[in-house]
């Protein structure tokens, strides 16, 4: 019989921590147990939760108890979708005291129901015809209030500093200065121009944004017009609003999901969803071809291992395509080496400030990234690499190299 | 100029609170801007952002600080939806350090693209007839596998018992053995006998789920069954999932939105929403009729100024309708004192075990509540309408009484 099992820490989970798994085993599958009549029991056995791992700990702050708990929820309980399994395993659970969910290991059964990334870290490697180097993305910057013709601009730039994709900042919005089919429509031919001059080719995930019920047909227009990505706010929606992109097949478009609001989920020790499985598994499992989440490195930062444990779920062998890990966020062309130490080939540097605020503009950035990238892949040592390309050298004088965390 | 205002809890928020909250404002509208030329600030100034307030304020554990900012952002720079809402005053900020939002404040602009309740409280109250006490609900028991005649006969049960609602248990999904038209239909029929056996009229809310695209043709269907109302797992699809349910003209039925998951955004002082932002403001402005949320007494528990501050935003005088504060978990009749002290008249009683675990059944359960709602309507003493009421006795005798906390 499937069944789905849900990992979680309990912080001071009370004193008999094996009683307390049971209660939740039972209470959040067949309800009430031991007075059930016998007879009543053998045929509730199917329904009911089993605990499968109880493991106490010591506690990381002000040595408060912790536990690691392993429920079996039998799937005949539930249908397979993604808002069924969270109310399923963390529904009524979320609300009762210091819990988190910290992994889900799904059947194989369940997963034939989700539809992981379409096109994946190969997929998109094959559309850029880039297979041997980590990927460099920029964003635009401070895109709020700014016309047509600047956006066009701040694209070019960036194009033809060499960079492999551009997104959308995830607060760019239909407000009737740039609209949607618009950037992809005019985004589209910008690039077809660079590529003539360069010979580069350069993607742009435009910002999917409007009500829940919209989103496909404008997904649809969106394929329609060539759009190259779909920036996603996949938290402020839901993931089974991604999922419902993800599999549909007129939808041929690779989706970039933001991290956009994941924070107030999970940033607590305590409470709410591990990093790894939000941003990697749930992703990876829901669609994502790219997942975006804060470096160790940058302005806005995560512990290392939980970048790393993200990363990790985004490609370990598993039913689905490889998602894209783009750890973000504050990232200059000095934190190249770390990055690719953690995240090895198969990331995608993602920077923002570290392009555009070059002295050189958004070309001399993306210069920059991609000559620290050449010589950390052909382990040539960067002072070498930064006296034979001046915008490198800039970069660095600028922003200096990362330490390691 | 329409803005929307955001507050929001800082904890240790660094040494200059002004200046971080200088750099929200700025950074997640404009972006940059003193590196700007001056002719393009004017041109800017109507998209940036503004800190209304700074209070510092000694933090409650382990002396550490925090401050409570609120920042204005220009509605011009975002569409009018909740996904947008969310993404650009809490969407790259949720993952910065110790921050929860408190409260947000909404033009009345925008109040005008969100629905609000359909029926709300005084609409709930014409559909039953009952304007002068609170509603009395009660919920199905280990309903997981089990089948359609045991459910219906459950429904009777309650239903004869006195209760005013009935609602599905958020876990129940379909799985073949009661499907939710099915439950519609033959709940409708029990509850039309029940009602001319005893001239009591039931509501019977019923568990939509299943993927977000599959929902609003799920809940026309609904309608045109004569659901009496929606259960619908808010958190585990999204706010704007709600919204789309509760403005379609097709779907003339009451949403009940259980707090589901909502733990995991909830739960921690120092990251998330705040309860009475989400479970409250939010849950009203995009159309929640009944609005669950656990109890300050009961099992599963929420600090007593968290579900005041719920019900308060539940029925404060504001542009929409008002919702049903339904306080939850764990609630047997020794409780209603307290929470008619804490709740009044508008909100709803809602019990599981209270009503199910009753000596006499669920039909003692239902008695037992709805006599000491009237005890406490009359400022009859509690024991006097034991003596008078058997049912309402045994129900104390097992469970006793609250002590307020
Ligand atoms: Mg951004
Ligand atoms: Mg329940």
């Amino acid at each position: 019989m499937s069944e789905l099992l849900a990992t979680y820490l309990l912080t001071e989970p009370g004193a008999d921590t094996e009683k307390k798994a049971e209660q939740i085993a039972t209470g959040l599958t067949v309800g009430s147990w031991t007075d059930l009549p016998l007879v009543k029991q053998e045929q509730m056995q199917k329904h009911k939760g089993r605990v499968i791992k109880v493991e106490e700990r010591e506690g990381t702050a002000a040595s408060e108890k912790q536990a690691v708990i392993t429920i079996a929820y039998p799937e005949i309980n539930f249908s397979q979708d993604i808002p069924a399994l969270l109310t399923t395993v963390f529904g009524k659970l979320s609300l009762d005291g210091k819990i988190k969910l910290i992994d889900l290991h799904f059947s194989e059964a369940f997963k034939r129901a989700l539809p992981g990334p379409k096109f994946g870290v190969y997929g998109i490697r094959k559309l850029l015809g880039e297979f041997e180097r980590p990927l460099l993305m920029s964003i635009f910057k401070g895109v709020i209030g700014r016309d047509l013709s600047d956006i066009k601009e701040q694209l070019r730039q960036q194009a033809l500093g060499g960079v492999d994709l551009i997104k959308d900042d995830e607060i760019f919005f239909e407000t009737g200065l740039a609209p949607f089919e618009t950037r992809i429509a005019e985004g589209k031919q910008i690039l077809k121009e660079t590529y003539e001059q360069t010979g580069h080719k350069t993607l742009y995930a435009v910002n999917l944004t409007g009500r829940t019920a919209d989103l496909k047909d404008k997904a649809r227009r969106a394929a329609e017009l060539g759009a190259d990505a779909l920036l996603f706010n996949v938290f402020a929606y839901g993931l089974d609003v991604m999922q419902g992109l993800a599999e549909d097949p007129e939808i041929p478009v690779p989706i970039m999901a933001h991290p956009a609001v994941s924070g107030a989920f999970t940033s607590s020790p305590f409470y709410g969803f591990s990093h790894a499985l939000l941003l990697g598994k749930l992703n990876r499992y829901c669609g994502a071809d790219f997942s975006l989440f804060p470096s160790p490195y940058g302005s806005v930062a995560l512990p290392r291992a939980d970048a790393l444990a993200i990363h990790e779920e985004c490609v370990r062998e598993d039913a689905f395509n490889q998602t894209f890990a783009v750890p973000s966020a504050g990232i200059h062309p000095g934190m190249v080496p770390l990055l690719m130490r953690d995240f090895g080939i198969d990331h995608i540097i993602n920077a923002g400030g570290g392009v555009h605020g070059h002295p050189n503009g958004a070309q001399g950035g993306g210069r920059a990234f991609r000559a620290i990238i050449d010589a950390v892949l052909e382990a040539q040592p960067i002072d070498e690499k930064a006296e034979q390309c001046k915008d490198l050298k800039l970069a660095l004088d600028k922003w200096g190299k990362a330490e390691a965390v």
